[in-house]
């Protein structure tokens, strides 16, 4: 969580951006110039999937390009990459690997959440290629040729997911989170679990009571703040955070003092309704303690800034420029909006 | 879920096997005999992921011709290949996809769960592509050529990813599960919420008592059978099934009684220590009403009936074969014991 800090700190913005591409955010000229180049490099029934991966990786390098010097983090979140297949999670990790390239820090919101070895599994995504060394000194020893085992030694490479950070879902309790601390522990990483969600129906499970009135994302908190307790850093914080929403700001408040050396990444700010004076209370005294996600906001911000007929006839990189500039004035406006409520 | 009921009524058989392929799992001689053309495909880099993504695929595939005469389903748990990164996705679709070419039912174990528009792009994995009307007639139309239009209309090839069943997490309530229902019932395709899981530290937060003592997993069993109430299929159960572990067999039986429209995916049998007995209440008076998973007891089955050192000098072919074969005794042994304590 320090290095995440510290990169708040250096551009004096507690705010990420989420990106979460859509069909209806890119551009269709994105789309109708790359259509050549794909239609010609891939399998007819793999074009659509491929051309739309390949749109939003442009969409997201251009707007990539026209955040990297003013927030300090993005937030990709995998669901709108899955949900192109597999042609989708290249994109996902081409996005990750491109952000990091530009100095941001890359938070997987993948809400990923599974029991022991499979958890394990997933903190992958922050540990790298999985343990194979049963074939170097295990049972299995002495089968693979030397180039191989070399292969298998050097872990320079093992990084497939170019995530610093990683969102995960609590429902099954410390055997789901423990494997992500140990992954974030060992590889200078960090996780956000989920206590708070922004949506309305959040209050389904997270506010019922228990028999002293205590609701259950207080319980969740409560875990958190336990699961981190080993791994504060330099700045006071774990490497255990949590997701509150903001549109929950009284609750922000309360979680704050509950869990001090909780960082909190708060989703809701823009598009779902909250605004800064909403997500005050999610920070510390020192304006420390929380970063502030926006997606539709930013990355949707030339929607708002143009009549979407008027880019028909432009070409692909004057819509990847339109974009551009819209998504950097809509990070700066939030950056400014943020230092008004927070750095006070 | 009519179409899982009907092949494990055809297979006389309520148990799926779980495709969780692991390094300690594959034999030596797979990887070391795919090395040369991996080794001669890929760039550098991407070598060992897709050496071991390639493994696994042969090893799934040698496993599912050998059980799919007798089980109805195989249930790949998606950690496992997002472990390898991009490659193990491709490694995922194909084994989906090779299982249902094979007249498999496909359980992705994919333990999703978000929020709204992005719970929306997760059931991507159920009804294909995500919705690109916006390029046809909507805010962006007439830009793109006829046939990348026609393209997009075409949604035959839509199905990235294979599966006909998926795995969700509730923590965040209707909003996270309604958009999987929906997109579950509009392909002829169903979920399993979890409800109680079969990890030991699922009782930090499934255990908890409300105000009037009811555990949360109950709270969540009965959104559940509200939110499969519409989807209620010809054998009587509905498109959203729970996930509910073999550990706990006194609450299996409660659950079953709670919940007579909701069909249970049973994890924890076997390698997690439960047996036949534990299972048996999970099931209706007819004997359905559940099924039954397995994975390392099935897939890992080879290494309980050698010494691992002993396939050191197998061809790939040898090593594949005799994974296939203890598989295959492993599936038609938990078949008959499930069928004595099931079908009475």
């Amino acid at each position: 969580m320090d290095r995440l800090i510290d990169a708040i700190n250096a551009k004096q913005n507690p705010s990420v951006v989420g990106l979460d591409p859509k069909p209806e955010l890119v551009p269709a000229p994105i789309v109708r110039d790359l259509f050549d180049e794909v239609y010609e490099a891939v399998e007819s029934q793999d074009v659509l999937p491929t051309l739309m991966a390949s749109a939003y990786f442009a969409y997201n390098r251009a707007i990539i390009d026209a955040i990297s010097d003013i927030v300090p983090a993005v937030k990709p979140q995998i669901a709108m990459y899955e949900a192109l297949g597999p042609a989708g999670i290249d994109t996902y990790t081409m996005t990750c690997e491109y952000a990091s390239s530009k100095g941001l820090i890359v938070i997987g919101d993948a809400k990923r959440g599974d029991i022991g070895s499979t958890a394990a599994a997933y903190a992958s995504h922050l540990s790298g290629l999985p343990d194979m060394s049963v074939y170097i000194d295990g049972a299995q020893a002495g089968v693979l040729d030397q180039h191989v085992r070399l292969l298998i030694q050097d872990t320079s490479q093992s990084d497939q997911w170019f995530e610093d950070m990683l969102t995960v879902n609590p429902y099954l309790g410390s055997d789901g989170i423990l494997p992500f601390v140990q992954a974030a522990q060992s590889h200078d990483k960090s996780i956000f679990v989920l206590v708070r969600t922004s949506n309305p129906s959040s209050s389904e499970l997270q506010e019922i009571k228990d028999e002293h009135g205590k609701p259950i994302y207080q319980h969740v908190a409560q875990l958190v703040e336990a699961w981190g307790s080993e791994t504060i850093g330099v700045h006071g914080y774990s490497r255990v955070g949590a997701v509150v929403g903001a549109t929950h700001p009284q609750e922000g408040i309360l979680l704050r003092s509950m869990m001090p050396h909780t960082f909190f990444l708060v989703p809701g700010y823009g598009a779902q309704g909250a605004q800064g004076a909403d997500v005050a209370g999610m920070f510390d005294k020192q304006g420390c303690g929380a970063i502030v996600n926006s997606s539709r906001g930013i990355i949707g911000a030339w929607r708002a800034d143009c009549d979407a007929h008027k880019l028909q006839s432009s070409t692909m990189d004057d819509a990847l420029a339109f974009v551009a500039d819209s998504a950097r004035q809509a990070a700066l406006d939030m950056r400014d909006e943020l230092r008004m409520y927070v750095y006070r």
